[in-house]
């Protein structure tokens, strides 16, 4: 990945050099395995895991002779060994590492993709809780409906993230695994239990059938799901763009002392860390195509898979990481106008207690839905073109007429109307 | 979907009349909650539950005028009720209704899916069964490796099917529930139990979260699950297609008595089902990336998803089950030739024994690995240059030099060495 979107920590597990030490430390404890089943000697055994290097300038100078990465690498930890260097790779074949080595590759990364969707649910979580009961403009269409909690959309994405965790736990548990199976997937040239045996050492589940690969529909599924968190993370950047906009203004992201909003227009600031967010979303949705495309492989495997995976997974952790962080940072960041979001209710002359009138009618007296919709319309309507309350165009427009006692007006004509449910579905979700 | 590739009782469910009157059901649900709450009498209910009917002329009329379809909806059903029709909606939204609706006919479509899908894994494990012990070469890259266990190969599809159900099992559980949560998901106009009655009488789970609607993350998840199915289902018809071609001879779908294999050419036999299952698993495949684009809504809504889900849901199903139907009956009428897979291992001189016979040898002598594999490549070269037996040229080449007693190739040069490890395979995928 280019540096600037780089997480150091991915890199160092996608690092050529590190990815050939977890290649050295399956056929180490692969050999771990023999000397127990007693085929190798401790002592050997002991050589090998003590000894064993990888000279990685050494493997490519090999590899242009052998145009077999495997092979020029058992031959470079090879030449670092005395005669015990036999045992390495026994009854192995390359896939057995090279697949085995990359699900561990995997597992790390995916316990840094962890980490980060972890930190955001607490950041998600905070803001729901910090502003359960402010009231901001609910929207549908981008047109103001009713007002409603501004914690609740943090509190919805709170629990999107936990669903998105939820597959990715799945996908981890079916992707985490060795596959010590050997060429055609038998086990013809290993004993069966080596497999447990190394999986156990390295921290793994256990690939129960593989042919000369782990099947790809494992990292196709990882891959989707991290399509899927992108759009959820395309989704909380397209609300802070849509509120960071020059006529809305109830959002903004942050803006650090020195920071300039524009080469050019010195006044400027703007929604740039959720536009980035919104572009890397689309590029890891962008891998996924090529995920599933990989799984339909030739009989006992083909190696059209290698090439693009070699380049997907440091890519997508890296990206994924990058973009999961900088949102949690752009929502600890954020400034939220609560006096803006008050001025856009206000701008209402209270036409959206239409609903509850609407209902309060329809329960106390005996006119149809349509007669009191349409009155209620028409009252909403002269309230916006005349510019009063809406309350006033109720009374103006005769609402005695349905309902004696107009007192009822005073209790629905309160903004905690709108968020008198909103404890129920904190304790639902945060509780669960 | 067009005839050819509709299932009927998908059809079935996702025809219009069909989903209009899993609206009312939604509807009378939602009356029977208020019932319950004591808002509405048990009179007032009976006389909706039992009298309320869509008539879908009368609600296109009415939508004609009102530009909007489950207003249409709710007045068209309110024609055929009394005074007790101003109870219908009440406190809802749209997507109450459509939303909730929607998911029940996912979930019975999903209710398809699985029995095709258990039929599939019933099929693929019938026939790992039968070959178990059956010998088939193994190929990697297409090339020929070892022999391996024929049914090894339904065994692991028959695996990869059991994970996909996992998926789907999870899909499911995010996907088949009610959304009664109001115009701003916040329950302002309805009460926050009503939810989870008309969840209860309709069988589904609960959307403890929701905006105006469900979020699509729950979708885009189902239908990326979809996809990983469709790439296994093309695996499988890819290693049908390559096992059929001239050269190979192995596989051939059935042919039946009547059937044409070309407009021009009579002797034509050609797997035809599998090159339709691999072109519907790309289109399976197609939708993807704009169920994860539907994710991406603003505020509490937009209404963006809708018009695009109102073809794909119904069309992903039919094609769904028709492609795992048609592989399922593909299988079942495969047919296998077991001469043609004996004559191609025989064909082979027995280099095939390489890698039993370089284990061997590294267990047994002090060599190194590098000096037996050279070894050993050299007399595979040869046997394969002079069509002479892969032993007699260990022979010839004086294998002896590496060990004394060379009685043991009579113990490696028998073909059940590839599948001795089979029965530990089978116990593992089929117990767990
Ligand atoms: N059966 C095999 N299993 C694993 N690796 C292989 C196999 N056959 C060849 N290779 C090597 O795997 C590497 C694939 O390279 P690439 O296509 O760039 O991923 C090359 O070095 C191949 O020589
Ligand atoms: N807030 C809303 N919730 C649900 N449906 C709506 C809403 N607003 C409008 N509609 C209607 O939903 C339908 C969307 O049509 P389409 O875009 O073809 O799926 C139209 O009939 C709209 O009038």
């Amino acid at each position: 990945m280019i540096k600037r979107y780089s997480i150091k920590k991915i890199e160092q597990i996608w690092d050529e050099n590190n990815k050939l030490n977890v290649w050295l430390d399956v056929e180490k404890k692969v050999t771990f395995a023999w000397m127990k089943l007693n085929v190798i000697s401790e002592e050997e055994y002991l050589l090998i895991n003590n000894n064993a290097k990888i000279n990685i300038e050494r493997m490519l100078e090999i590899e242009k002779e052998t145009r077999h990465d495997v092979v020029a690498f058992t031959r470079a930890i090879s030449e670092t060994l005395g005669a015990e260097k036999k045992w390495i790779h026994l009854g192995l074949t390359s896939t057995d590492v090279v697949d085995t080595a990359q699900n561990k590759l995997i597992q790390e990364s995916n316990n840094i993709v962890l980490t980060s969707l972890e930190n955001l649910q607490t950041s998600l979580k905070e803001k729901a809780v910090l502003y359960k009961n402010t009231l901001t403009m609910g929207r549908s269409h981008g047109i103001y409906g009713e007002p409603t909690s501004l914690g609740l959309k943090f509190l919805l994405w709170f629990d999107e993230i936990k669903r998105q965790i939820e597959r990715f736990s799945l996908a981890r548990k079916q992707i985490e695994v060795a596959k010590i199976s050997g060429s055609m997937g038998n086990y013809a040239n290993l004993e069966f239990e080596i497999e447990e045996i190394v999986a156990n050492e390295m921290g793994l589940g256990i690939d129960n059938i593989s042919t000369q690969v782990t099947q790809r529909d494992r990292h196709a599924f990882l891959i989707s799901v991290f399509a899927n968190i992108a759009s959820t993370l395309e989704k909380i950047a397209t609300e802070i763009r849509l509120f960071q906009r020059s006529e809305v203004q109830e959002w903004h992201e942050g803006f650090k002392p020195n920071q300039k909003g524009s080469s050019s227009m010195p006044h400027k600031k703007n929604p740039i860390s959720s536009e980035n967010i919104t572009g890397l979303s689309r590029y890891l949705r962008s891998f996924t195509n090529t995920a599933f495309e990989n799984n339909v492989l030739w009989h006992e495997r083909d190696i059209s898979h290698s090439s693009n995976e070699r380049i997907i997974f440091s890519d997508i952790f890296n990206v994924l990481v990058y973009t999961i962080d900088r949102l949690k940072d752009t929502l600890d960041d954020l400034v939220i106008d609560e006096n803006k979001m008050l001025e856009h209710i206000n701008s209402q002359f209270n036409v959206f207690y239409s609903q509850p009138i609407l209902n309060y009618l329809l329960i106390n007296c005996d006119e149809s839905r349509e007669e009191i919709y349409d009155f209620i319309q028409k009252c909403t309507f002269e309230t916006m073109n005349n510019k009063i309350d809406f309350k006033e165009s109720l009374i103006k427009n005769s609402i005695e007429k349905y309902i004696n006692d107009i007192s009822f007006l005073d209790d629905i004509f309160n903004i905690n109307y709108f968020i008198r449910n909103i404890e129920k579905i904190y304790n639902r979700t945060l509780n669960e």
